[in-house]
């Protein structure tokens, strides 16, 4: 057993030395060679842990979504107002710190990279539309939500600003940082949701 | 003169056949060898219409963006009421057919190439900010947007919007096609805009 922990722990370590490869030299310069050297082992050892370059790309990506999962379910299951959850959520997928806007950088790169290989991986379905979907449901179920709101226009348009701001985010830090983006979001949130009626005044009379 | 211009058209004919080749290998597949053969020239005489491959490619991604701004200024002169005149332009910063598509496949593709090779060339500063920025005035100018409206920050949410549509319809253009493009981007700039109030109806009294 420890064996294969070691096995699976040095993968993910490989799959580090990928992404730093990536960031550095773009996908171009991701070739096995420059992987393994920035991994500080062989040719050889390096395809011991992955017989192929796409096997070793598909798994350095896919490491790059389980960690952004983690942190989104993390907020996900505490006690949080609804809206406040929800924009707790939304500024977690759109990058706003160092580690993130690495991240999201080298997702980008091996999007565009995946184009043009068939079948290497879904890229394109990341998860993220469905979860902005769910929030959308979310604030509705709450009763949150504009009355005469077309949820499903509204996730398609929460979907789009969320990727907008995060590209935004990796293109241009300085301008779209996370004051900014928080912002944009509070903004947005507020403007698709009914105006607050203070119940408990209401109640008064 | 004439010669001129045939050296002029050469060389889009040069960045057309480098777009082609972008689309169908990647920025990876992009040398000098496969444009020379796509374009059907020599070595030689591709050198001949450009010293460097980063020249090459330079002028081919200027061009893309050219092709829009034309695109876009065409509309922009056209006697149209305000909201509806934002509406087509807006539709048309987002891809809505093969051939805009493409060039957004194009631009995407260099956008995250060029990232890794300094002063080449700023894809980050397309223009298009700037564009949205001033379709926001333009409708403030007309009285349009609603009266609390942070006129900067409704430009960032904008942009955002804009480039997150695009990016999807480019990955997704089965989902994201031009019908539920419109849908989103009307659905947006009722929201920044004023209720309609009936000028004419008012001053009847």
């Amino acid at each position: 057993m420890p064996k294969q922990i070691d096995h699976e722990k040095r993968r993910k370590q490989i799959a580090e030395a990928t992404w730093r490869v990536i960031l550095e030299r773009g996908m171009e310069g991701a070739s096995a060679r420059n992987i393994a050297k920035e991994a500080g082992l062989s040719l050889g050892a390096l395809r011991h842990y992955f017989s192929t370059q796409d096997e070793l790309l598909v798994f350095a990506m896919k490491l790059v979504q389980e960690k952004a999962r983690a942190r989104i379910e993390d907020i996900a299951t505490k006690d949080l107002p609804p809206k406040e959850k929800m924009l707790h959520i939304l500024l977690e997928i759109v990058p706003t710190n160092e580690e993130t806007i690495r991240e999201m950088e080298v997702w980008f790169a091996f999007t565009v990279y995946a184009r043009h290989k068939k079948d290497m991986f879904d890229a394109n379905h990341d998860g993220i539309y469905g979860g902005i979907r769910n929030l959308i449901a979310y604030l509705d179920e709450f009763d949150l939500l504009k009355q005469d709101a077309d949820k499903d226009i509204e996730a398609e348009r929460l979907y789009a600003l969320i990727d907008g701001l995060a590209l935004h985010a990796m293109l241009d830090p300085v301008r779209v940082n996370k004051d900014r983006i928080t912002r944009v979001i509070m903004q947005h949130v507020e403007s698709i949701c009914a105006e607050e009626t203070n119940e408990t005044e209401g109640r008064e009379y």
